[in-house]
């Protein structure tokens, strides 16, 4: 049997070249090796966005749109909604009854985002039990591979305790997840911090490529080139970052180094050459993404028997959690 | 329309005169007036007693023989097992997304139970949230009465501010739940203190007569009372309480509680007399529970029928909340 992996993102908003270059490549490869489950997890934006809610129903689809759009593919990974496949509470609910309380509370991300996130109401029994349902998306599918950053490792760490509590509990039920540590490059935004929509600097997968250009055209690049005449360090330059990953010409590459060291080329030249690549890279994928949304039938149907093929491996679980726990059936 | 009633309980053992005389007589009056789902709540059970939950299986099938037992009837009320709609999960789910982590770290129920019960693991995530399944139970039938006790009257308002604040944030789905505060009498067990399984001084609806009858010879009475010759006073009795429950001849109790002050009859006497009343009550129950016990297939049934006539009103709910909340459907 295929391994089998879970992710999932919360719907928050388009996806930017950062999830492009990081997850979703990664979930591209991950989909022809393994069994892989790709949710939205809209209870999870829930947490956190309950104030907000509105544009969650959007965001669903924006999500759902660059997925497809990058080449997620519903014949090869399963591609749903969480709120669609109601084992996703039942087993949250289930991890709940042994979920120790004190291990949530002095969890340090959460702390921090209670620290940190002042703009949001994050005081709800929800959000405390952020670990718990993602245990819960992970476990139900028994998923041993799970490919997230390094940020959220101590949630599986959280994620295996439940498992191991689960199984020595009441019966062996859980396999234990394995983090997927997975090379993530550094995907600068236009202000050379991370790209991140937060800070508004993000070059997002839907922009007209236009506008992209007005973006990358004014982006920051090494500070010592403040005039065309001063020589650069490309490694000091967010737009040489992005040329790593989506410049494929290792010549030119190497050509525009030399340039910019040399102050043989002028920054806009430079952004051009990026800009060319990136329009590469976009354009297959903005013209899928047309495609589903003249098609939203199409998304439907591919949510809806997402959410079929999901249910059916999660119903199982599922049954074998009330036996263990020593439900009626 | 008629109103809907929503009421629960934990299947932690079988039942025993004093949830008799108390909640199920109150039950068999509703299911004459209204429209009532009486639910096994196993997951609740799981709460407190998940390292102990290989009885969970045998406690649901003895609370179930109780109820069909003393007529609690599944033509009239939609008698389920919780864990069989996934819709409690759901919403419960949903309600922790709005539940304030304060409220519940706050109620004076969890804080007392968790300084009193020593012998339960309670320090777990799914504890804390008791009152938010509560909700979640009572909210998914929008049922608008609740039978609980005074001692529930705080989770019964945590259910409504739940309610108010789902509807205020969302969209208007739950009319708030009233407590229904039912009139239940002492019930005294053989020691005289309350009758509760916990005392280990209770008289159960399933118990064999002559055992019951063993009991009740030995049964604690007016401590004035040493002596034959001592006159009592009824009031001050145990017995005489279960007397005012159970015998229904007023002739035949003012002769007893006149015998009692004037010390013209035994205790004996006197107890033999309820022992007859209780008999007479109970002979019936027992003659249904053993028909039920030789019929466990019919009680599946029971159980799944319930199971399905709950969750045609748990899933619209559900539909209505996922749409409230800007899932897409
Ligand atoms: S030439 Fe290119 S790499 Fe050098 S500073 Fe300008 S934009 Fe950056
Ligand atoms: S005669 Fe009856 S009521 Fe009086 S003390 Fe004895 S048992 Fe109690």
């Amino acid at each position: 049997m295929k391994e089998c992996v879970f992710s999932g993102m919360r719907p928050t908003g388009k996806l930017h070249l950062g999830h492009l270059a990081g997850a979703l490549s990664n979930w591209l490869k991950l989909q022809d090796e393994f069994e892989c489950y790709y949710c939205i997890v809209d209870w999870h934006a829930l947490m956190s966005e309950y104030m907000n809610s509105s544009k969650i129903k959007d965001y669903c689809r924006e999500i759902l749109l660059d997925w497809l759009a990058v080449g997620l593919d519903p014949e090869k990974a399963v591609i749903f909604q969480q709120s669609h496949v109601s084992g996703h509470a039942e087993l949250h609910l289930a991890l709940s009854m042994i979920a120790p309380l004190g291990r949530l509370e002095r969890n340090p991300i959460y702390k921090e985002q209670l620290e940190n996130i002042a703009d949001k109401d994050l005081q709800t029994y929800g959000f405390l039990g952020y670990p718990v349902l993602m245990a819960a998306d992970i476990l139900l599918y028994k998923a041993t591979k799970v490919p997230v950053g390094e940020d959220q490792s101590i949630h599986l760490e959280i994620a295996k305790e439940l498992a191991r509590k689960f199984n020595s509990t009441f019966e062996e039920v859980f396999p234990e997840p394995e983090i997927l540590l997975t090379p993530t490059p550094r995907v600068p935004g236009i202000d050379g911090r991370k790209m991140s929509k937060s800070y508004n600097n993000a070059l997002f997968i839907s922009e007209d490529l236009n506008e992209m250009w007005d973006k990358i055209r004014t982006m920051m690049t090494d500070p010592a080139r403040m005039r065309r005449s001063d020589p650069g360090e490309p490694e000091k330059c967010p737009v040489w970052h992005l040329h790593k990953i989506f410049t494929q010409d290792e010549e030119k590459k190497r050509e525009l180094a030399h340039g910019c060291r040399s102050a043989g080329i002028g920054c806009i030249d430079c952004k051009k050459v990026l800009m060319e690549w990136i329009r590469f890279k976009l354009e297959p994928i903005q013209k899928r993404r047309k495609y589903y949304e003249e098609h939203g039938l199409e998304m439907m149907d591919i949510l809806r028997e997402g959410a079929e093929r999901a249910s059916n491996v999660a119903d199982k679980t599922i049954e074998e959690v009330k036996s263990a726990v020593g439900f009626i059936l």
